[in-house]
C-alpha cells in the first residue's frame, strides 16, 4: 500500500448505503464448494508468500529483488497452467537501486551498534566513514540557515519527536462486528484540518529538498535519520529521488527511533558523539523502464471470452525488509486463486488476467501505466478499444489480514452485487459491503478511468503501525489461516465476476483531468 | 534481573496472610511529607536515570561501561552529599569484555543486514568473514555429533522454533486491583513438572557446552543464534563463560529471530546461503575482581548510628542495551531516594547506606560477595559482628514501574508493620503487602543469612517479555512518573527504619547451607 492511504481515507465522502439489492445472481454453488476446498484443503499461499518475501528479497522499485520476483513470479503462473505470462514494461520509472552493504554504529562516548538501513537511492559512503555528529533541528529554511558552516565533515543526525509513546495496544488487531457496521455506515465529510495536513506535507517536502541541498553544498558526511517505530521496529522510504537526473543526496542511513533518540540527548547534554557508517549502494541506470506482471486463463464462452476480469495487487515493496504485508501478501493471494481456478479445473467465461504490478509504492505507476497504455489516459479519458472488455478488476493490498468484505468504491449498482457474492463466505468472516472508497493502491487507476476497480476490506492484524514500510515487514508476520480464507473469497469472486451474464455495472464515465 | 526469575516465583512457597497489625508504628507525617513534595516536585530521577543508561552505556559484569557507571555513581553520591563514597571490590568475577564492532549480513541469495550482536564474552572474528551457513537442529549429543565434517569454515545456524508468535497484548502492562489481591494471597504448591523444568535447563547447558567444544573443534568459523523476542526486540546474554581459565569458544552473534527464521527457511527450501560477520570484542584480565559501590548517610542517634538500612539494586546489565529497566531503573530510584533524605534535611537516626550491586546477572554475585565480607558465609553461618547491626535491607529490581507493595519474604512479624508504612502511599497506588518470596535479585543475599532482606512489588510496564535482557532495554522504556513515586516511597520506607525504635523483626536464623 502506498504511504497516502491514511490521508486519502481521511479525506474520503462516502456515498449513501447500499440499496437492497436489485437483481438476483446466479451462483454456481458446486463450483465455489471446490474453490474453497482447494483453497482451504490444498493451499500453496504459504509457499508461494515465502518465495515471494524470503527468496526474491526486498522488492524496491526497479531493484535486482523486483527483477527476481517478476521472473519468478511469471515462471510460477506458467507453471500453475496460466496462459500470455508477460512481464511487460509500463514506461518510464527511473534508477534502479541496491544495498551491497549497510552499517552504523556509535563509536563515542562508547560503541553501540545503531539499527538502520540506508535510505533508498541514497549513495554510498566512501569506505567506513567516522565522523562527529552535529543534531540538526529545523522546521523551516531560517532554522536550517543556522547551521552554515557546522556541517563539513560531520554526520548529521536529524532531529526527531522527543520521546517514544509506550505501546499499549497489542500489535494484533482485528475488525469487530461493530467495526464492521461502522465501516458499512457512510462517513462524515473530512474534518476541518485535512487541507491543512496535506500543505504541512508540502512544506514538509520543501524544506528536505531545501534541506539535503544545504547538506550537500556544505559538505556534510551522511545523514541519519528516523521517522516512526518502536522496540527495534522502524519505518523506512526513499531519502534521495530516483529520476536519472536527480540532483546529488548525501549516503542516509534511516534509524530505529531509540537509536536516534540516544544519539540527541547525548549532544544535547553536552556528549561529543561520534558515529561510523559504512554503506555500499549500487545503482542500476541501463534500464529506466518499469514493468508488470501479467498472465491469463483464457476465457472458455466464445462470446464472452474477449472480456476480462482482472485481479492484482503490486508485487514492489520498500527496501528494508521482504514487503510481506505490503504487499507479497497480496499477490500471494491473488497467484493462489488463479492457481486454485486452474486446479480446480473451472471453466471461466470470461478471461481472466492477473496483473502483479511494479512501482506502485512511489506513486501507483506500475497500473496506472498499463491502464493508459490498455484502456484510457485519464488526462483525456479517450477510450481505447479494451475500456469496454473489461469486466471487473479486484486488487489486494491492505496488509496479511482475511477479507472481511469489499469496498464498493460508490458503485451502488454493484454493492448489491457483492452483498450476494459474500453470502457463501459469512461463515469465514467476509459480509460487509461499503460504498466508501479507500485509496491508495492501484484499484484507483482503474477507477480513475470509470472501470469497476475494487478493493477488498481486511483484518489489519499488524499492518499500522507495526509492519507497513517497516524493517519488520517479514515473512513471519503472515498468518496461514487468513490467506488461505482470502484465497478463496478472491478466486471467488473472480470466478463470480468471469461467469456472469453481465460485466459489472460502472459509474458514469468521469471528466478529463487536464481537458483538451 | 537474573535471568532465573521466572522459575523461582513460580517454585515459591507463600506463608499465610499477613495478620492483623501487631504494633502501632509511629510515623512521621511531617518528614514523610517533606520526602514526597522532594520526590514528585524537584525529582532528578530521569537526569540520574539518563547518565546511568545513554551516557555511561551498556555496564556488562566487569566491563568499560561498569566502570564508568561506579566512578560516575560513587562521584554522583558524594555530590548528593553521601559520605563513604567508595566502589568497594567484592571478590573475583573474570574477565571483563567490551564490544568494539559488531556487523552481521546475509549476502546471499541477496544482500539483508542482519538485526543482532556478540553473545558476551565470545571472541573476534580474524576481521570480515564471508561464509555458508549449516543450519544445526540437535536437542541430544547424538544429533550433534550426525553434524561432525559438515561445520569446518562454516557459519553455523542454531535452529530456533518453528514460528514467532503474533504479539496480541500491548507491551505496557499494570497490575489490576484483582492483580493485587492474588499477590497479597498465598500461592498454591509449584505445579508437578517445575523440577523437571529446571532438569531440562541442566540438560540444555550441557548440550550448549558440548556444542561448543564441538564447533571449536571442527573449525567452525563462527554461531549465529537466537533465543526469543518479536519485531526486532531480541533477547541477549553470554555465549563464552567470562572466567580468566575458560576453555575457547567460537564468535557468535545473537540475531533477531525474525532474522534466524529467513535463515532457517531458506536452508530448509535448498537455497545457499552465504553470511558475512565481523566482530570485534576486546577482553581485560588485568582486573579480575568485581565492585559494588557504596555510600552513606551517617546516622545522627548516637546509640542507633552504629546500625545501618540498606538500600539498593544491581548496577550492571547485559550488553545489547544500556539496561535501563534491569536496572538502571532500580539503581536512578534508590540514588534518588538516598538524594532526596538529603535535600530534605532530615536527620535519621540510624546510617543509612545505598549499595549498588556488581555482577548480579550472573548470580548475585556482588551481593553475595558482600554480605559474605560483611555478614556472613552462608555455607557456615558464622556471623559477623555487622550481622546484628542490619536494620533492614530494600531492594529494587523489578524493571521501571511504579511501586505497588512490597514482598515480605515470608517475615509475619515485618508484614504488619510494612501495612503501616505503605498507608500513606494509597493515593500513590503502593498498598499490597505479600507474605510471599520473591527471587532472582539482590535481597536474597541478605535474606540467605538471616538478615531482613526486601524487594518491592512494580507494575510490570513492557519488562516481560520485551525489555528484559533484550536490545531494547534502554532510556525510552523509562516513564517520570512511575520512577518519581517509586522513589519517593523507597525514601520513606528507608527513612521509616532508620528512625523505628527497633531494627525490623528478622525471621529465625537458617541452617548453614554446607554444615561443616
Amino acid at each position: 500500500m502506498n504511504k497516502l492511504v491514511l490521508l486519502t481515507l481521511a479525506g474520503t465522502l462516502a456515498g449513501a448505503a447500499p440499496a437492497a439489492a436489485q437483481t438476483t445472481e446466479k451462483l454456481d454453488a458446486a463450483a465455489l464448494a471446490k474453490i474453497r476446498d482447494e483453497g482451504l484443503n490444498r493451499s500453496k499461499v504459504m509457499e508461494t508468500a515465502f518465495y515471494l518475501t524470503d527468496v526474491n528479497g526486498p522488492r524496491l522499485a526497479n531493484s535486482d529483488g523486483l527483477k527476481r520476483a517478476n521472473e519468478w513470479t511469471k515462471a510460477q503462473l506458467t507453471k500453475f497452467g496460466l496462459a500470455n505470462a508477460n512481464i511487460e514494461a509500463w514506461g518510464d520509472f527511473g534508477r534502479g537501486w541496491d544495498i551491497e552493504k549497510s552499517y552504523v554504529a556509535m563509536t563515542a562516548p562508547y560503541y553501540h551498534a545503531l539499527v538502520g538501513i540506508p535510505k533508498a537511492w541514497t549513495p554510498s559512503t566512501p569506505g567506513l566513514v567516522r565522523k562527529q555528529i552535529v543534531v540538526v533541528k529545523a522546521n523551516t529554511e531560517a532554522d536550517l540557515a543556522k547551521y552554515k558552516g557546522q556541517l563539513r565533515d560531520k554526520i548529521v543526525v536529524m532531529s526527531v519527536a522527543a520521546s517514544l509513546k509506550p505501546a499499549t495496544e497489542g500489535a494484533i488487531r482485528r475488525y469487530s462486528d461493530e467495526d464492521l457496521k461502522k465501516l458499512a455506515a457512510p462517513v462524515p465529510p473530512p474534518p476541518p484540518g485535512t487541507a491543512v495536513a496535506q500543505d504541512g506535507r508540502k512544506i514538509l517536502a520543501a524544506l528536505r529538498a531545501a534541506m539535503t541541498d544545504m547538506l550537500v553544498s556544505e559538505g556534510a558526511a551522511g545523514v541519519l535519520s528516523a521517522r516512526g517505530g518502536i522496540y527495534g521496529t522502524f519505518n523506512t522510504s526513499n531519502g534521495a529521488p530516483y529520476a536519472a537526473d536527480a540532483k546529488p543526496a548525501l549516503p542516509e542511513i534511516e534509524t530505529a527511533p531509540e537509536d536516534q533518540l540516544r544519539l540527541i540527548r547525548l549532544v544535547e547534554a553536552g556528549v561529543p558523539v561520534e558515529v561510523e557508517m559504512e554503506t555500499k549502494t549500487r545503482f542500476q541506470t541501463q534500464d529506466l523502464k518499469g514493468y508488470n506482471v501479467v498472465a491469463e486463463i483464457p476465457g472458455t464462452d466464445k462470446k464472452l471470452k474477449s472480456e476480462v476480469v482482472m485481479l492484482g495487487g503490486h508485487l514492489d515493496s520498500w527496501h528494508a525488509a521482504t514487503g510481506a504485508t505490503d504487499n507479497a501478501a497480496g499477490c500471494a493471494v491473488m497467484m493462489e486463486a488463479v492457481r486454485i481456478l486452474k486446479a480446480t479445473g473451472l471453466k471461466p467465461r470470461r478471461t481472466i488476467r492477473i496483473a502483479l504490478w511494479g512501482e506502485e509504492e512511489e506513486g501507483l505507476y506500475g497500473s496506472r501505466g498499463y491502464v493508459k497504455n490498455h484502456f484510457a489516459d485519464p488526462a483525456t479519458m479517450q477510450l481505447k478499444p479494451e475500456h469496454e472488455k473489461l469486466a471487473a478488476y479486484f486488487n489486494l493490498d491492505n496488509g496479511a489480514g482475511k477479507i472481511r468484505g469489499i469496498y464498493a468504491q460508490g458503485n451502488e449498482t454493484a454493492a448489491p452485487i457483492f452483498q450476494q457474492w459474500l453470502a457463501p463466505f459469512a461463515d469465514l468472516g467476509a459480509s460487509t459491503v461499503t460504498l466508501r472508497n479507500t485509496g491508495s493502491t492501484d484499484h484507483i487507476a482503474f477507477d480513475a478511468v470509470g472501470m469497476p476497480g475494487f478493493q477488498f476490506i481486511q483484518d489489519g492484524l499488524d499492518y499500522f503501525p507495526t509492519t507497513h514500510h517497516t524493517n519488520q515487514d517479514t515473512y513471519d508476520r503472515l498468518i496461514a489461516d487468513d490467506l488461505k480464507q482470502a484465497s478463496v473469497v478472491v478466486a471467488s469472486f473472480v470466478y463470480d465476476a468471469a461467469m456472469r451474464d453481465q460485466k459489472l455495472p460502472r459509474k458514469p464515465l468521469p471528466a478529463p483531468a487536464k481537458p483538451q
